[in-house]
């Protein structure tokens, strides 16, 4: 354990995950199981998530709106496979006003249902077409087993629901939306992923196609941090949402829904970590600058604060903070912003003052620099941009060097515990095959890659000839 | 009624708000009672209202975190006069994952409990204060009587929750907020209110003292617009948290909290907006401009839009809009963005091409202005700036001119249905006073005036001497 009570992650991983979400002030336990709180360290990086997420969505054409919290249980059977896959999960309202509800009403574990329950209304012509809104809002599954962001009761999310004229358009928009999630991931997370299709068995309940993002953790472990649905006209045909078509024709609508959660959150703290503490990518990071000035004297404190003052007059305020907290000392200080992933920290001494320059110390690497101070915000944006490429490389590589290809099922059920993504051949057509690779091997299939390279082989399972490999893992 | 199927304000007010709120597309009835949707053009103005905000939030030392939407029940009766002002509209989820749960968690009505609850493992010095969070949340309270947007079970809000080491620090907060609201509610919304503090009676539910800031609708009656809490030491001492002070001792920890609504919006149209529609302030306008091409024939088409999209080159694609839809005439196209009420309407004919001009039309007043084409988006800018400032002064010039000063309760009587603010005598020291007000003329004390002038006079009810006037009003 680390001087921060930081446990090694090689020690134990998911004690060093839990130590870092808590000691970093992220997340807290709340009194509610199952729930957490997002302290406002955490809902920095979530609201910066949010912030270029949002945008990009407006880039692709999208609005936001918003859709009760509360929906009536029948809803959810409207839809065979969808109730299926989450009335299990659902919190159930019962009463209101004092009152037993003559209908009970479950608070959303999505929103397809009240949503397509709405477009009913606002959908008649091929003139209404696409109809392409987001939401940004809280979702309710009840969970067995919780962990701080990856997995918790209540937690947060955007959910996008479109509505096409045709199920190519509806395919293209799902196709779009989560390229969007990669270049999200990959670009702001410095989080590379591996994009592709879900199985039949992996799909989303209610869906005809679910893409994926598929991230590697350091343990090994897969994660899923996004995905993106081509929901066909089932929940149209559910919810009875039909347009006149230019033919004159009466024809259901076709739909896609998307999202991404406070997931990503806990994606980002396992991508970068290390065991001192949070790294934070600088185009997600809440503060990307912290100045700690060192001072023996009353004189020189006053001279580092002046000078620090000096260096940053115009930055903006959101850019930086200056720690002149005189109860602390600098190294507590150093160790304070290291644990809580801030990109670069300025030490300034009464030397530095003399000599007009800073040393700037980078979070990734732990590298110092001296820098003079002409030019100095741009020099500091120019290592922010360094840091943010080497997180990306970083991660890149460490995905390559755990992404194997193994033809063997002794083989894979020899490896799959020490992690990593593995290129295999199974014969997903076969749901059989999953529930034998997820009980034997408490792994599964991640995503059908898109960019899979042609081959051919005998499934590790069943030696039934497939084509492509899939790329399998245990995941999050 | 309208060309545009609007109610005249002058047939029957409560039905030309419904009108408004549906036909310009702002927000939707729900399949869940007293819920509503909102849509993307009634979302567009929250998003503002929000964006806005939130900088002034973080302006004043705020940052934004995430508590659970839901509350165990018990948590609600640990402050009695809270349980009593909020248990009756609560909603109660009794079932989770299936099974029965073996406590009812409520969905949050507002969330002090579950957040002093957390302030307890927060907080222990005088270090750790002031501490100064905001939510941008969702919560319920089960209402019989809904009206779209100023009265719905589910709704969206911001609420701060602070902390701090006195009472006169506590106060200088609820105070700093109400005029962060105050100043919102005038520079963005273009909306004069009253700033003042609620009576005994009609305060929070747990609070010591509550701010407030009424505006005057068109039709007379005030809308309570945004409340701040100085909320002393009571939910540290139902939550029993504690600091050690500079002083060594231990102390109860001193709270605001501080909230505005999704309300705002029912606010903002019942303060602008006219028979013909919506009409928008510029600041919260989720559109600023529309440009509407006019053309007869096919060449005409092409001049007219290709000059449309010269004139706004390097514009902000979220500033305007070109209405190229071609199923639509011109006079179509006017009505639909007139009800919208996009702030400026800019109409270019082949003649305007010719003369390298075009016509602005404002939505406040209907004036159309001629306009060449240099620096047009300066001479654009200049516009919503006057229109910005015509809509406050317009809501400025109302609300003095219906506000009135009478000392009869005869007279008040007579006039308080034909609405306005009423400076009266009434004295608010006791509870019966306010009773009889409510039951007799249904009507109540807006607000104690925190600019009232030194005057004294007799309560109009019971004739006991006053000091300083208060605001009575019938209200929404």
């Amino acid at each position: 354990m680390s001087n921060k009570g930081i446990t090694k992650r090689s020690e134990d991983y998911s004690q060093w995950y839990i130590d870092i979400v808590l000691k970093a002030e992220l997340a807290d336990y709340s009194p509610v199981k199952g729930c957490m709180v997002i302290r406002p360290n955490g809902y920095g990086i979530w609201e910066n998530i949010q912030k270029h997420l949002d945008r990009m969505f407006k880039e692709t054409g999208h609005v936001n709106a918003y859709f009760p919290m509360l929906i009536p249980e029948s809803f959810l059977k409207k839809e065979a496979e969808h109730v299926e896959g989450f009335a299990p999960e659902c919190a159930v309202v019962t009463h209101g006003g004092g009152k037993p509800l003559e209908e009970p009403l479950v608070i959303r574990p999505t929103s397809e249902t009240i949503i397509w329950a709405t477009y009913k209304n606002w959908i008649s012509s091929y003139r209404d077409l696409p109809l392409l809104i987001n939401q940004w809002a809280n979702v309710c599954r009840w969970e067995m087993r919780t962990r701080l962001f990856l997995r918790t009761t209540e937690f947060l999310w955007q959910e996008g629901h479109t509505a096409h004229a045709s199920f190519e358009e509806a395919e293209e928009e799902a196709l779009r939306m989560i390229r969007v999630y990669q270049k999200f991931a990959e670009d702001y997370m410095a989080m590379p992923v591996i994009v592709g299709k879900k199985t039949e068995s992996e799909k989303f309940a209610g869906a005809v196609h679910t893409y994926t993002i598929e991230a590697l953790m350091q343990d090994g472990k897969a994660l899923q941090a996004g995905t993106s649905h081509n929901l066909g006209q089932n929940f149209a045909k559910a919810f009875d949402v039909k347009f006149q078509d230019r033919d004159m024709e009466l024809k259901y609508v076709y739909a896609t829904s998307w999202g991404v959660s406070t997931r990503l959150v806990g994606a980002l703290i396992m991508t970068h970590s290390d065991d001192k503490g949070l790294i934070l990518p600088p185009k997600i990071a809440p503060l990307p600058v912290v100045i700690v000035p060192i001072w023996h004297t009353l004189e020189e404190e006053k001279q580092v604060l002046d000078f620090a003052k000096k260096i940053t007059e115009g930055w903006d305020k959101l850019f930086y903070k200056i720690d002149d907290r005189d109860q602390y000392k600098p190294g507590f200080k150093f160790n304070d912003w290291e644990l809580k992933g801030i990109p670069i920290r300025i030490e300034i001494g009464p030397r530095d003052v003399k000599s007009n320059s800073v040393v700037a110390v980078r979070r990734d690497t732990g590298e110092k620099i001296n820098l003079t101070i002409d030019n100095l915000k741009e020099k500091i944006d120019l290592l922010l941009t360094e840091i943010q490429s080497n997180l990306y490389k970083t991660a890149k590589e460490r995905l390559q060097k755990n992404t194997f290809t193994v033809d063997s099922y002794e083989e894979y059920k020899q490896r799959i515990e020490q992690g990593g993504f593995f290129r295999v051949f199974l014969d997903y057509t076969n749901p059989e095959v999953e529930k034998i690779l997820k009980e034997e091997t408490k792994s599964s299939i991640r995503c059908i890659p898109f960019d899979a390279p042609e081959e051919e082989g005998p499934c590790m399972i069943t030696g039934k000839p497939c084509k492509n490999r899939v790329i399998a893992a245990q995941a999050y």
